[in-house]
């Protein structure tokens, strides 16, 4: 068997396990598939190979540090994966997985199984070449990444003594496209909450009221629209202050990204038209602009059929998605002087966080991000972008927060990879690329 | 047994009747009250009572028609009640009729049991006098106004030669206050629909797509402060156009009304401040002029915690409240061109009425709204007042469009008679005085 055939059989394997994080009933798969990369660690050659056990699903750890003198990684991945509903939407079974063409099919492929096997063999490749690592390495790998458990928080927070180290390595970002290597140096912060109308004491009705009462819903659409113009640009005082522009590099890198943008509103959006500020480019409105997006208005009546009610309160969920050097707990002062500005006659209105995350971005100009761009074209044979995100992953906050270190996104997904859809997999040649890549990478740096 | 114990009795034993049109389960109390009415009816020495059934619960209906050249009237009342709940609220059990000072406490009571039959003993009491009455009249009594039934509604369009006459009394409205009494000549029309708005085919992930995306909770938003400013000002063209002022008699009849602002806004809508158009007075606002009200909005997240989507499609229930001389159909294509005019980009927007009822407003020169209120100030010892309401009485519509007749709205409940309630009651001084009177206005008219 070459290596090539048994890290294809390992992933088959490891696919084999349903560990969806989600549902209780897969808690023993769970189990399984962190003993499965216990086991992996172990074979490739890491030391101290085990399972933590926290308030929730196992981390998995395994370290080399012989390497006096070289940096330290930490590399991160996770072994939990979504549920796979719709089930008969696959054209093959999710814990089936399946080679079809170039790629091979099962719920977790690119999310992030195949991803986290490729770091794992990255080092075991260079352990079973050399009998030894150009740099010190620790592996976490968590199992509650789509389920948004709070047991690798916990951890991060408790013992940063015993995962330190100078750069983070996640795999659990795609390329922009085929064939593009890609490092992704940008993630988007967040500040979600709900905003509590109140009018009247109780609901009271539309006819005997109308007029002169005020409505808590009306008063939402109103501060929405104070706080937000048809134009996307967001009228909260101070907010854009920190806001970096991007730098020339980046913005020249992203004007030569192969991108359709017709394609992109009628294939991926699938809207009429696309929106938000008319004077920023499409990748700076998603990747460096800061948001404020409503989610859901609750309040009144919603069911089938009409009620004339005034309803006495309503809440709206709303979020703002933050960029450097954007800091969640200013973004909600300014949210609430802001609201109390534009808060209508009538009605009480108060902002309540359900949860922050600050926004990241590495330089490019980072001895970690330029070493992966170098290996990357160098496995890819194609220049390395560098892209951002508009989304948030937590774990690079964290990293930053407890460790202050920066994570090194490298991508080996495709944006056809239908993560958290029916159908997902994971182009074959990237898996063994990325495994090249990223031994490339720790030779690098060491 | 005097005649007033003899009304009291009867009412106790009607009140008892659980007749809730809302629960199937009490069928058998709505066909017992139905047929108390016919009885009642019969006794009280009218003509071809009996029960008509259709296509819900029963209508009740008798006559008397033997004073040729004299006016024919059109008695309106209906047996069914509101559910009782909450029922641990009620002081005392809400079918158990009980008297506590002057008032008797019951589901019913005032809506509609107590009125209704103060129409019945009217006539009664002129049939014992004088064995005869000085007008026709014909009682068409129905059992589904809580429940928004369509029985009555049929039967108009499909009756109308068998229940012709010329004026409606409707005895379903309150006094303003204890001791004036009190004519409702307007009321309010609506249109009531929903507004749907669709972005993206599908929900969106508000960090990969927020700043490029059209968020459809948003966009309705951007539609209800479009269309209604922070004054009340609605900005739908045309809408206006046919709005009446009220008459300087009208306007100088609310001015003397006897009312407490501040109470009023504290003690009954209970709110930091009254909003609305601040250069109409607040009678105008609530029963002269148009609203445009958002009852609830549906679609997104409003589910505990916090999900980032974009919501591919959402829906708001919304109303308009008319008055005098609009026209709903006029009205709906109205707002559907305003919301041409103000769709946001992106996004598509579509009203879709769910049902409307025309305004209504009688002169206060009708020979039939005068004659009421000389009646009501003979008998209540006070200058009779005239007011509207904001709401609508679907029947009055009826009655004006397929009779083509108005419709006089004696009130004899007051405002804390707790309508729809816990402690539902009735003034039983109303009740004798609200006989006396419909006895008196027959006379007159007669």
């Amino acid at each position: 068997m070459t290596d090539k055939e048994r890290y294809l059989d390992e992933l088959q394997h490891f696919l084999r396990i349903p560990s969806i994080s989600t549902d209780p009933a897969h808690q023993p798969d769970i189990a399984c598939a962190a003993v499965f990369l216990r086991d992996k660690l172990k074979r490739a050659g890491l030391r101290n190979a085990g399972l933590i056990e926290g308030c929730g699903n196992p981390l998995v750890y395994a370290e080399w540090l012989d390497a006096p003198g070289k940096p330290t990684l930490l590399l991160y991945g996770h072994y939990d994966v979504q549920p796979p509903d719709p089930l008969d939407e696959w054209i093959s079974p999710p814990f089936e997985p399946t080679i079809r063409g170039e790629n091979i099919y099962a719920r977790g492929a690119a999310d992030d199984k195949g991803l986290t096997l490729i770091l794992i063999n990255a080092v075991e490749k260079l352990l079973h070449q050399h009998g030894r690592l150009p740099v010190n390495v620790k592996f976490l790998i968590e199992g509650e990444e789509e389920s948004g458990g709070r047991h690798i928080e916990e951890y991060v927070a408790a013992k940063p003594e015993r995962i330190r180290a100078d750069a983070a390595i996640i795999s659990d970002t795609e390329m922009f496209a085929p064939e593009l290597p890609t490092i992704c140096v940008g993630l988007r912060g967040i500040v979600y909450g709900e905003l509590h109308v109140e009018g009247a004491e109780q609901d009271l009705h539309s006819g005997v009221y109308g007029g002169a009462a005020p409505n808590p819903i009306q008063a939402i659409a109103e501060i929405l629209c104070a706080l937000k113009d048809r134009d996307g640009h967001i009228h909260i005082p101070g907010l854009y202050d920190r806001v970096q522009p991007p730098s020339e590099d980046e913005r020249c890198a992203w004007a030569k990204l192969p991108f359709d943008v017709e394609e992109y509103r009628t294939k991926e959006v699938k809207v009429r038209a696309l929106t938000g500020e008319p004077e920023v480019t499409l990748f700076e409105r998603l990747w460096a602009r800061p948001t404020l997006e409503v989610h859901g208005i609750r309040g009144g009546f919603t069911g089938e059929g009409a009620k004339t009610v005034i309803a006495a309160r309503a809440v709206a969920k709303l979020s703002m998605r933050l960029v450097a050097d954007q800091r969640p707990d200013e973004a909600v002062s300014q949210l609430e002087a802001a609201l109390k500005d534009v808060c209508p006659r009538g009605v009480a209105a108060e902002f309540r966080t359900l949860h922050s995350a600050p926004p990241s971005l590495v330089s490019t100009d980072s001895r970690y991000i330029r070493a992966a761009a170098i290996a990357m074209t160098e496995v890819f044979g194609n220049e390395t972008v560098y892209t951002r995100s508009g989304g948030s992953i937590p774990i690079v906050g964290l990293f930053d927060r407890y460790l202050g270190i920066p994570s090194v996104m490298m991508g080996f997904g495709l944006p056809d990879d239908n993560l958290h859809s029916p159908n997902e997999k994971l182009f074959l040649p990237n898996f063994y690329r990325g495994i090249d890549a990223v031994a490339r990478y720790l030779e690098l740096l060491g």
